[in-house]
């Protein structure tokens, strides 16, 4: 059977000269303790500290990565757990397993590859490749480890030297796990974001029902425009006593607009009444932009803007199985056009930061490096979703850095629920940041002392100082030194 | 003068290591046959098996490669033999290819370049490039290899190692050519491919005479949709007959709909009628995307869809010499909007197979390897026309694998009616995804094992599979071990 | 204090083996003349000789790609002298100058980057990199040196070996300076380019006042239809006997259009007029290129088109500061449907000659490759602005060669008013050039000979022939001997 090994030089430059800068840019950030501003771990693991159930549930049928590929070669969800409108899917999680591990080669070239590959290496100690053969030493040994201390998440997010994380909360959603967290006697550090989609976006399934949430936990009046902005003001400081330092916005598209009061409040009255068209939704989501960032201005959360996904494409899966199914596709975002009402308004406002993501990569030359270049309330976010990968990376800073730099951008985001693969994402993103900086270094771009001063900047420096992040804990510097 | 050698390495990258690995990896592949599944070689050729008659005849006046980077530094196409309206060109061959052939420079650097000097030395064994001091002993030599034996169609075929080539005839042409290949003795697999563009685009500057013969060819009345459809059912049947496994369509756009079945008979009626506009045109290229998705569920023909050429963009070029002179110019097209009514229809259909292929390389990370990489139904044709070429086949690797894999694309298409580059093309293209593959295996993202089965898939078994290509002969079976 | 070192091989693959081919190649072109033929540097410097102030004169307050980056950083554009609607800033110099040494961390990764070590090093001969410690030693030593002789423009004009240098000047501008030149005893090479965008663009600020300056330079009733064209006609040979080959049209889109003589002068009258709409503006602007095509086949001179910037985004920076303050932002550009108008009225003319810029680099091989690698009158200008950095050149020889090929192409522009950074400029684009010639070579798809003739052609021959200038004078050829 073939041997499970990592290359102690994988994804640094052939060449061997650029290879040997890039290992030592690499071996100065190695160690760095993990920060993670963004993603989608479940708080409620780090509050209750239960141990996971088994490989199928944790690793397979969670992550859409996996089932989409597998999906998109025939294999039915159903038949690897995934669940369907929240429900939890009854397929075997072994059997699932079978079809996952005999499935191997469709994600050869993948970076779910490189991370499992690092998962099962790295976190599991597997020596053999996952395949048709292994595929049962996996499932029972990973049962098995997942049932000991040492794999219950306060354990492994102390393992992965993770110094913070947050986790994503909805404005209608309770923060009890935040609480218990912050009122447990352990010390890791996890924060939440506040993420306002459903209550933004009159088109999402769950906005009636959030809203009502939203008007029970603000006890203000969320249909009128007043209380609904004031409703905004007083979730936003819950989430900052929560530890958020951000907010987070995933609209289809970067358009904004700066409608007058006396205009918010007439487009808020047509979308919480039923008459709203397609264009009110669009427009609404748009002056929401401009009024978070308005309150941004006030409480000094970072916006984080997440365009560009046109949601549920596969109505069918939509139908039956419901959202975040592998089904989003990205499609061409204006960001020039769309974010001018919101840059007019607040654009030179030094006090407001923005950090802006993308899923369409032929803006990150044209657009959004001359504006993060130029808007000083504007940043980039690293490489995301489709793009968070070897070569969407490297991309990244090849059509990015030569007009914006390094310093107009914001580090690193694994954006992930997968919470075992998080040391891998990080690790494949230090790595390709240093294969960049030992070219522009072997091609005589850089000098290398700026390259050493630069890798420490985009793992650890850069994120801290866009986030906004209170200082590391002793535990955290004691790591870093 | 300058000798005309052909690097064994070439297109294989020059770190020595990385070189090291893709030489390997092509060696295990060099010698597979040739499986063309899309083209546009004439099928007279393998039906009469006539010699061709010169260098000029064959090589350059149909080339539109060729002629439009000429026209584009001012040499006139009557000078080059290019015919207009089909009628051929009266321009002395010899004197066109010394004009060809002074202007060597001007293809440094393209793909074509690479083509030809492949055809020359591999096929034709000259030892000096191609020059105005040499343009008259090419002309000579080439014009008496082909008066040869082995120079005639069905020998070159055998020579080059083809397993199965697909030409490509429209809805309203008849087959006859296949039907003498397939009732003469010669064993060279030869099929078609049923591309109805011309009786499905109301632009098409042939509809009407095309949908003459389509009346003719299956005797239904094709001024009713309903006959319409029944038309095409039977016609694809004709193909499958002559071996097709797939129809293609390459329209403007890649618009889909999918309207009623009233809907549709009354915007048939019009489009018959005189009393359309583009609009209704466009909306009808696209109900017709969707009736051929709903006829392959069928019959089990393969889909090729082709979009996004403006074709015929220089008005006084198509006025003067007709379609196809080099003037067809690709736009941004929209995968994600344009397909959705077709997927919502059929997108989760197992037994449909849809193959994308795009000239706007800005969707291979954006839309394609998303839509690829989720739907069931789909799968990615190879770098096409203007980007099947080295740095386009490598983009497209770069840009799909890590969310498509290599498992949702299909091997490479030589879309040529250049027959004698055909080996040439598919070099190409199996040293380019060596050099892929080799750089993915020194970056530590991929096994060799790995790689040596992808490069025999990528060269010889997606192709087969994705086609439904019935199984391989004897004889290409033994080529393959 | 770290040292400023230039790496003799900068910008050269690291690769041992293409790193030398490239050398060689670099070798044969690197002491060649400077020819730019597209700038903006101010003609009054060549034509009274002065001295410049200081390095934050010159070498900051006017350049945008430095100012913007700080800004972008949060730092006020008053602070860097940044000159408000025209009004020199009042900042100290001195001052300005430590706050941009102390802010050079930003610049790492980019051009600027290696211009300003060009200009340090190699005009000022600093061995000291510019920081917070070294700014005052910067600046002295720089305001002393452009105080000699030494450093006066024509002197280093001459030091730079520019052979010929195009200037830009408005159709609304008097050409005084050119003329000075022109009489003087100095021989160096300074032409204007006639850059009519003020008396083009209804929506420019100054679009009024333009228009009276050009009827009183031409003598001619500009706000008659017939009157405007004739004045255009005229200046364009005001601008000819200045040494102007060419015109530059800088339009925010690609947009043409061919309207009947009397819908022009419709047009025009509602231009004159108070009474247009942003459409009419958009569609005068859209006549306006198609006019100036017609002009160009009339008096020869050759059009160059950079569309695609969104001029003044900032909406408050406009107000305070003026144009052209780093705040243009690029967006999508047609050029397929942009120019078809254009290109169906003048499209196969031989004689008339177009190049194209862009700012949206998925054109280049979707659109622009296509466009120039056909039509007659097209060839493609280089990689132009946000893309004038060694990532942006590699890319658009990557992405237009495999489909335009090399002569297609017009050498470099340095597009600049900075002009002790044009030698750094030019040589990053030799060098660039050299490094793609060299993989290409290496990788066996181009033979070394051809790729030193490509080297000569890139850096020398494209450019005097794109741009029609006229025979070099014998110190030009001596150097290039």
């Amino acid at each position: 059977m073939p041997p499970l090994t990592l290359d102690p030089n994988r994804l640094f430059p052939a060449d061997p000269g650029t290879r040997a800068i890039a290992r030592k840019l690499y071996d100065g950030v190695a160690q760095l303790p993990i920060v993670s501003p963004h993603g989608h771990t479940d708080p409620a693991w780090f509050a209750t500290d239960d141990a996971w159930d088994n490989a199928t549930a944790l690793l397979l049928a969670p992550d859409h990565y996996l089932y989409r590929m597998l999906y998109s070669q025939g294999v039915k969800l159903e038949a690897l757990g995934v669940p369907a409108h929240g429900v939890p899917g009854d397929a075997d999680p072994r059997a699932a397993w079978r079809i996952f591990a005999s499935s191997q080669h469709l994600f050869r070239g993948t970076p779910s590859r490189m991370w499992l590959d690092h998962v099962f290496a790295e976190v599991f100690g597997f020596e053999e490749v996952l395949s048709a053969d292994t595929a049962d030493h996996y499932f029972d040994r990973i049962g098995d480890l997942l049932a000991t201390p040492a794999f219950r998440p306060r354990a492994l997010f102390d393992r992965f030297n993770i110094e913070l994380i947050a986790t994503t909360e909805g404005a209608h959603e309770r923060l009890d796990h935040h609480d218990a967290i912050r009122n447990s006697s352990w010390t890791g550090q996890v924060v939440t974001a506040y993420r306002p989609d459903a209550v933004v976006d009159p088109e999402h399934e769950d906005f009636h029902a959030s809203m009502v949430a939203f008007a029970d936990l603000t006890g203000e009046d969320v249909m009128t425009w007043r209380g609904y902005l004031r409703a905004h003001a007083k979730r936003r400081q819950d989430f900052i006593a929560r530890g958020a330092t951000s907010t987070d916005h995933g609209h289809q598209s970067a358009r904004t607009t700066n409608l007058s009061a006396a205009d918010s409040a007439a487009l808020f009255d047509r979308i919480v009444g039923k008459d709203w068209t397609a264009q009110d939704a669009e427009l609404f989501r748009a002056q929401m932009l401009t009024e978070m960032a308005r309150l941004s201005l006030d409480d000094g959360l970072v916006m984080q803007i997440h365009p560009g996904a046109c949601r549920n494409h596969n109505s069918w899966l939509h139908h039956h199985y419901g959202r975040d199914k592998g089904a989003d596709i990205p499609g061409r975002t204006d960001y020039v056009g769309g974010l001018k009402p919101l840059l007019d308004a607040f654009g030179n406002e030094a006090d407001l930061s923005i950090i802006l993501f993308t899923l369409d990569e032929s803006t990150y030359a044209r657009e959004l490096a001359p504006l993060a270049g130029h808007y000083p309330c504007l940043k980039l976010g690293p490489a995301w979703w489709f793009h968070d990968s070897p070569e969407g990376m490297m991309r990244f800073r090849e059509m990015t850095t030569e007009t914006a730099g390094f310093y107009n951008t914001v580090g690193f985001n694994d954006d992930t629920r997968a919470f075992l693969s998080i040391p891998a994402r990080h690790d494949v993103a230090r790595r390709v940041d240093c294969a960049f900086l030992a070219r522009l270094v072997a091609e005589g771009r850089l000098r290398d002392w700026e390259a050493q001063e630069l890798a420490q900047d985009l793992t650890y420096n850069l994120v801290r100082k866009a986030y906004r992040l209170p200082e590391a804990s002793p535990r955290s510097l004691a790591s870093a030194a």
